[in-house]
């Protein structure tokens, strides 16, 4: 049906050497009496009956008289392997396909790229931080966190340096957030070549962050809070990477980070220390943070003059355009997946709006015309992904499927042209747009663009 | 100050090669005007002087003189690694310390183990699947998906056979539980040398899993309303796992999962399928799920007989226990860290209750004779992890750390000597009691038993 279908083989008969492992083990007996064996094979026998009759589950049968169905397999007949075998467990050796990816040719270097998360494969919210996406502008680097530091100065009564130490003893805050990069999504402005969710939209992850709000390590610090308008965000890596923030952003929600999914950091994404800017593209949220410079107006850094600006059809470029704004996909069926039949199927996706939680989800598999609207899962948090889900009976015939998020702030994702009609068609950065995906009647799915 | 500082070294003063990162940069140019070069060493000076001030944050000063001071670091200077270096990435190199462990000589083989999960080193709700707890009892196994089958049999109208993709296509859910082992906290039903909360209580994990409702499989199968009583759950490895549950509980919110946080479940946790039943004791969430039968009494299994029973003091056992009542836990400062000196420490643990949400958290820090509420990090969940925060200024004298949950039903957790007064001290199962953890004047911090 989909990629992580077609991944486990396009089952439409048993696969060789089918052994039903519920079965096998009890008819092999174990200590079970006869009568309970004679009990067990005469509901694998109607099993197999159901099996035949079931429409909507295409399920597997056993060759009929094959013996090796009174063979068990492997894993029911020995001893396994012993815990800790993996001090720090590791995904199965059957799941190796689902992997972060670089699109090859995005960028010159390697080093200044992204590499995309696989959300085609993903459930629920939390993205696991193995396949958390990753932008770097020179590099990420493993930094000895008993070196590490992080300075505030400016405009502060009394600058500090702090060590990893010193911030992990401070009251903490845990919060789930997504992080998008603003040019997420930045291909489909003009063109439908990006074949799959991970390229479209894998710019996008989410996690539960751990660390100290911002705003007391200003006060700790005593910042002139009658005329400190912004702070800037610095890097530790050789990219420089800084961006401004406006103060009442940085008193808000925005805190200092060491913990991402109950553990430290990982070093592609900051560790040990990265700002968590909710709502905010990612490039805010920087990364290796080493210094908060606090000041009384934008730093017009190059990292928020020459990138991260938004082309607009008059010609100016506008700046500092931060929030993320509404926005949705749907990550199965999604492009490059396969339908293998017509009949029942999950349709399942993410929302997220920088503005807050997400009221409502709707979903059309006609391209727009008609909608229903999806079933959200919990929990709805603030500026967090959400996770929906739809039940759809496909009939085999072309469909176009689009979902369409509104958050509690009343702001509907927009269509394209709805996009494209305000912002122009040169645009990088910050396409929301209602994503389309067409389901051929051959089952393939693919990017198109619905107007 | 804590097992994670320590790892950091114990930093009384600062480093050897000591490079303040967030100021050298400056210090050093890259562009920047003397004007600002002169702030900015203004600004390290005065940030050096607030250092020696500041008595509530120990700062690290780098060395008067040391010309290293004008020397960045190299992961300041350098390319750094390119995307995709780790298609599934990993945790830093610095992190190594922080594992799941097992307790040498808790069983005799270590494919019937348990290795714990490091408590004192997590942040927030969601355990890192790497991290997850075990507990085998024949080992594990990473089995093939496409080989896997889940069985319906019993009294069903229709038994069937389900492939992994006949499941995945089906409406899912994705919700967020904690799963505690039913021998969790074992040990302290008779002693405290157990020295830290990895081992007291790390059979303790929380995850977000998704699956497919257990009540929408049964209803697949037609099972028999008016006669069915219980499921039986039966797991595909070698130890013949089986747990008796409810038809009540499994129509409630019991769930059949492949996802755990975002991705495929992991080998040890029961790839590709397992049980996921919210609020009871983890044997139940019957890993390698291969067959579920509906019947209409309990199977009494020897994991429901021999196993899992409580011993209590008038000599019965007490059988099918499964809820796993309101508990707590400081994580931070637990048993084993060391408070480097007196002063604020953000005193941090975790509370879940198997019947519902957690409503308040009280923390003493002297032995139970006044109690303080704790902050309640969100989401508060129902039959989840609740992280819970309070702000402590030690004075250096000997104190002794508690945590005391409530739920919603009104439910207090238990001091040990009320659970022994009702379960006697011969149990090993269902410890749900207040935990202990003594600071020394030295600042060690240990495990004791206060009445």
């Amino acid at each position: 049906m989909t990629e992580r279908f077609q991944r486990r083989g396009r089952l439409r008969k048993a696969p060789e050497n089918f052994v039903d492992e519920g079965l096998a083990s009890d008819i092999t007996g174990k200590g079970l009496n006869e009568e309970r064996r004679d009990f067990l094979r005469r509901s694998f026998l109607a099993a197999s009956a159901g099996m035949a009759a079931a429409s909507s589950l295409a399920t597997a049968a056993a060759p009929e008289g094959d013996p090796a169905i009174l063979k068990l397999p492997e894993h029911s007949t020995t001893l396994g392997k012993p815990v800790v075998t993996n001090p720090y467990g590791q995904p199965s050796r059957h799941e190796t396909a689902l992997l972060r990816r670089e699109s090859p040719g995005l960028t010159r270097v390697s080093a200044a790229s992204v590499s995309f998360a696989p959300l085609q494969g993903l459930f629920g919210i939390i993205t696991p931080s193995g396949l958390h996406f990753e932008r770097h502008h020179q590099g990420w680097h493993d930094i000895d966190p008993t070196q590490h530091r992080l300075m505030i100065n400016g405009l502060v009564k009394t600058p500090k340096v702090y060590t990893m130490d010193d911030l992990m003893r401070l009251p903490t805050v845990s919060r789930m957030h997504f992080i998008e990069c603003g040019a997420n999504t930045a291909m489909e402005w003009g063109n439908v070549a990006v074949p799959s969710v991970q390229y479209t939209h894998g710019m996008l992850s989410c996690s539960e962050f751990t660390g100290v709000p911002l705003s007391m390590l200003l006060d700790d610090c005593g910042f002139e809070r009658k005329v400190a308008k912004f702070i800037l965000a610095e890097g530790a890596d050789g990219s420089g990477m800084t961006r401004t923030i406006p103060i009442e952003r940085a008193l808000d929600d925005v805190f200092v980070a060491w913990g991402m999914n109950g553990e430290m950091l990982r070093p592609e994404n900051g560790y040990p220390l990265r700002l968590i800017v909710p709502g905010v593209q990612g490039v805010s949220w920087v990364k290796w943070l080493r210094r908060i410079e606090v000041g009384d107006q934008p730093w017009g850094s190059k990292d928020e003059s020459i990138h991260y600006i938004d082309l607009m059809p008059d010609g100016l470029h506008r700046q500092y355009t931060s929030i993320q704004e509404c926005k949705s996909v749907i990550t199965t069926p999604s492009g490059g997946q396969v339908l293998l039949d017509k009949g029942f199927y999950n349709i399942t996706g993410l929302a997220w709006s920088g503005r807050g939680k997400i009221k409502r989800v709707d979903v059309s598999v006609d391209g727009g015309k008609n909608w229903k609207t999806a079933r959200l899962e919990g929990p709805v948090l603030n500026k967090c992904l959400t996770r929906f889900n739809l039940d759809w009976v496909w009939d085999g015939k072309p469909a176009v499927l689009q979902s369409r998020a509104i958050d509690e702030t009343g702001y509907v994702q927009p269509k394209l042209n709805e996009l494209r009609a305000v912002r122009g068609t040169r645009s990088i950065y910050h396409n929301n747009a209602i994503q389309s995906w067409l389901v051929a009647e051959s089952g393939e799915v693919s990017n198109v663009q619905v107007y």
